[in-house]
């Protein structure tokens, strides 16, 4: 794992090695993939369609490629409402005006082993395009408790790549460590990351971080993942575009 | 990780915890499927529909979960072929009459991170439906080389199940382990697979294990797979009834 742990802006050394980026299309993921792009990377960017109620985000994720100039992005189709499980997928209330600082329950909005699939599917897709850097926009500071946004879920991910894949093995054998998983927003706060974006030109007007926007995007400003970004504007001192949606 | 590292006959308690079940339609899945049944499991058995060349086994998997009285079975579309990088799902050849002790190089028959997505997914459901327990045919013994095959990755796989989910942290906080995974044939050789398989009244005309049969499942008898089922058959001394089908 790299990246996470400091709030370092990025190396301005441009690494010319593929990597595949996470972008669901909202605050987070937009910063990671202009992070890596400012690196120098040539991105794969993958979205998931995975029956998800706030669907608007694939508009932004397919916006914020094209502004970033990824090589390809795959919209892979995953239905986890087959499953259940989950205010995100079912036909359950997305809460509203909960305490940001409850952090005595995981949200109904959890979505069972939702990175663990994600990073699974981001992982067969960087072995089959060649590219050793995966990054992901998990946060464990302003964030709704998730377990697999947390440090040790990312570097135990990591862990597991380097054992799971063809790629990984054969670098083993020559003591070298194949997949790199990068997180490098996991100790910022939510201001700092809006801060991060800005330093990064990443167009705010393009994202999109609310359960439960109306088909239009306009952010219902009550759920939790409306409040954390408010938060996050809020203390950097700047107005959210996505706002003016309606 | 249980179950493997030991040859022993599945234990005759009955365990009533329900468990989800990795059912390729394979020889080595059909005998988890009966391991598991034999606990005393109820099982949800889970299969992938990932354009693989071999798809008739996704009829092999349905008769299985029917004989073995399966609570519930999901056939997940998971389109593997879009990423491409493998023999199972491109058009490309799969080898033929290749030396089976060739450990030099893994197969191109891989499927870049494939058990790592296949128990991700198994992971979801299991943690949706309230299963603390995860089986998965993988062998490390007469099989083709690949790396999500091997000990080391079912036990970081299941390290990871515990910290990416609720289930998991809940329990953790509680000095438990949550998920289980059960990788009972791990360490049997093919033709112990095939004994078990006996005891355990699994239909072997039910399973196929060819890469690449004809669409009525008749069996190549030269990709690895076939070759493999073939000694373990010939060494446990008894017939294959899937050699029948043309």
């Amino acid at each position: 794992m790299s990246g996470s742990g400091t709030a370092d802006a990025p190396e301005p050394i441009a690494a010319d090695e593929p990597a595949v980026v996470l972008l669901s299309g909202g605050l987070d993921s937009a910063v990671v993939l202009a992070w890596m792009r400012r690196r120098g990377h040539p991105v794969v960017a993958i979205s998931f369609d995975y029956g998800q109620r706030h669907r608007f985000e694939l508009s932004c994720a397919a916006r914020l490629a094209e502004i970033h100039g990824v090589r390809e992005h795959r919209i892979v189709p995953i239905d986890l409402r087959a499953f259940g499980g989950s205010a995100l997928t079912d036909d359950v209330e997305v809460p509203k005006d909960r305490e940001l600082d409850d952090a005595s329950a995981i949200p109904v909005t959890y979505v069972p082993a939702r990175n663990t699939v994600f990073l699974s599917l981001a992982l067969a897709l960087a072995e089959a395009r060649g590219a050793r850097h995966l990054a992901i926009g998990v946060n464990a500071v302003d964030y709704s408790g998730y377990p697999d946004c947390r440090p040790e879920f990312i570097a135990a991910f990591e862990r597991l790549a380097n054992l799971a894949t063809r790629d990984g093995v054969v670098d083993a054998a020559q003591g070298r460590r194949h997949f790199q998983l990068h997180a490098p927003l996991a100790s910022l706060s939510k201001a700092g990351i809006v801060r991060l974006g800005l330093e990064l030109g990443v167009d705010f007007a393009s994202t999109t971080s609310c359960y439960d926007p109306t088909p239009t995007g306009a952010p219902c400003r009550r759920c939790d993942a409306c409040r954390l970004r408010a938060k996050g504007f809020d203390e950097a001192g700047v107005e959210d575009p996505a706002l003016r949606r309606d």
